[in-house]
């Protein structure tokens, strides 16, 4: 893995010398698989792609048992008699996802002696304490692309709907109303709006590419300027200063992954200097922004519409303010769980473990920790 | 107007022979002008740009009345009593609209001697009996182009809405749960779907422009093919037979206006030839699809998603089986009346008004009925 070494930092300073790395890629012999998905229940015979359910396991039990490995499936993963714990103590390789995360604390990484790989079955690998795991010398990876486009797809469709007003008049719908007007008076075309990607990388970048036809201003902000060829084509204009981006915007996307660093950037403060009645869409981390802060700010009415499916924690509770507040549109962690987008990750996750067991290298843009050492974009 | 007097239909033979053409430009005096809008109420003070409404009365009372002109605005159109019916035996001008429509029948148009020129405030006149505004030698007019845009953003949002199962993930938000099963096994991505429009005219040619960054396979169906460049710019392949186009998609847009030929168009025979589980996008006018149709094959599944702003009549009653259907994303008719639309088609409105003092012509591509002619694709 091309490993730019830029900057210094307590993490990385601690994680680029790792007291002990683990055996990374596999000794011989048959290997104890755990992988914590979302339960299918009555849906899972409804569709036979339905592969990244607690039922379905991905689609690789038959594979990996007749090589001689154990696998084992389960969605219960939270607290200390949970179906996970039993199997800390001796499993060499857990799987989890970001829309069932399993929390794999510091805590959970020290009981799990045996433990070598961490996969994510999606992209989005925060549930994991990245740090503690570097720390042990261990491998996270995840399936790099497998689902940039799903997600996408449907930040677009939030966009759409946040701008569109579409909600209140669904809502009219089901109650038996007709109001044109109710819907219309905050109703408005995309085209000519402007709006700003906090982050372009493989999920911003397309975005930006669907968004072209649409006719917007668009900009983006990121570390390091995209593609000049993709800048021509969507015609996106860089934005080196995030603070100077956020208050032009009409509609704000955010793109970027949860660290240390971007974790709460959405803050009050932040948000009190966005244009009255910015739209939101939030398909990256719920705790990218602050959760009470975008809520006082939708009662308020100086966010005009929010939109996401992430949340801190998942599942989201009962009572998390986002499903009370108003011009939500909110979902559970959806968008990136498609069928197609299953299937993907599912043969990407498989297509990891086969290099594993043959003690191969994975596609260097899987790697989020590599025997110890956190990709540099985590640091 | 450039006419193209194709075919012979009993409809064409009736309105090319006006029995007697009414002063169709304006002769000099006070005009009695009527406009029929949908009712802001309590939104009316919540957006200066609301002009499409009874409130606002698209903006142009005082340019009217300075000019000498009487102006009368209501969204009272139903019955013998209505306000409507009120001025229908001196208008000289009626103004309506889609989104709120003033039928205006035979019968009114026999009512209404004075009666010059019917202005659609948007886009789509089937509301008015174009067969009879044509033997009494009116001229019916709309904006042509006003909200074009906004319709093709809407129904990229519908797609999406549809393919991304969007809504039942929203319920779960609001319900205080968390299923991701439930949505999933039926979400997907529009990428590599085959989506087809019936009508290539402005709206649907806008919305393949939208749809191209989405690798999608692009169909479409019209009675002339499109521009070559576009169809290249797009990869949108021209279907000559509807019948043998709608079996191949995944999602099918409906974007061609109604006439007689195209009411009904998507009955239970055509339905039952579609793909189990197409997604149908319907935001041209309800009557093109037979209502229980729909709602019948929603709920077997046949259809697996249904979403639109179109209904008959309109407003929709409480009891329309559209409201309850399964897998249906409906709104009131709102995509064409953005605050974005109304101030295009209210400008629009006033520049015909003001053409229609003078003396002038319209924009030719306005016209649907021009001194009793119909326009070739309404014959």
């Amino acid at each position: 893995m091309a490993m730019r070494r830029a900057g210094v930092s307590a993490i990385r300073a601690l994680c680029s010398s790792p007291n002990s790395t683990r055996h990374v890629h596999s000794t011989a012999g048959s290997k104890k698989i755990v992988g914590v998905f979302y339960k299918a229940n009555e849906y899972a015979e409804l569709n036979p792609n339905f592969v990244g359910t607690v039922e379905r396991g991905l689609g690789i039990r038959d594979w990996l048992e007749s090589q001689g490995h154990q696998y084992v499936v389960t969605d219960d993963k939270e607290g200390p008699d949970c179906e996970l714990e039993k199997h800390l103590s001796d499993l060499h390789v857990l799987i989890t996802t970001p829309f069932h995360p399993a929390y794999v604390t510091a805590e959970r990484i020290k009981k799990a002696k045996n433990l070598q790989l961490l996969l994510t079955a999606g992209i989005g690998s925060d549930h994991i304490d990245l740090k503690a795991a570097a720390e042990a010398g261990l491998t996270v990876a995840e399936v790099t692309g497998s689902n940039v486009v799903s997600v996408a797809e449907d930040e677009l469709m939030r966009i759409l709907i946040l701008v569109r007003n579409f909600l209140p008049g669904y809502h009219q719908v089901i109650n038996g109303e007709w109001n044109v007007a109710g819907i219309a008076h905050r109703a408005y075309d995309l085209e000519g709006k402007t709006v700003g990607t906090v982050g372009a990388g493989r999920i911003g970048r397309l975005l930006l590419q669907r968004l072209k036809p649409f006719n917007c201003h668009l900009l983006y902000h990121d570390r390091i300027k995209i593609d000049p060829q993709l800048e021509n084509e969507t015609g996106a204009k860089f934005e080196e200063d995030l603070d100077a981006m956020l208050p032009k915007c009409d509609i704000i996307v955010l793109n970027m992954p949860l660290t240390e660093k971007t974790r709460g950037m959405l803050d009050k403060e932040r948000i009190s200097k966005l244009k009255k009645g910015v739209l939101i869409v939030n398909n990256a981390r719920g705790a990218l922004v602050d959760t009470q802060a975008v809520a006082d700010a939708c009662a308020s009415g100086h966010i005009g519409g929010y939109s996401g499916d992430v949340w801190f924690p998942q599942p989201a509770p009962k009572d998390h303010p986002w499903r009370y507040m108003p011009n939500q549109a909110m979902t559970p962690h959806i968008s990136g769980t498609t069928i197609d987008a299953q299937l993907r990750y599912a043969a990407g996750t498989k297509d990891m473990l086969d290099r594993y067991f043959k003690g191969e290298e994975f596609p260097l843009q899987n790697y989020i920790v590599k025997e110890g050492v956190l990709a540099p974009q985590y640091r």
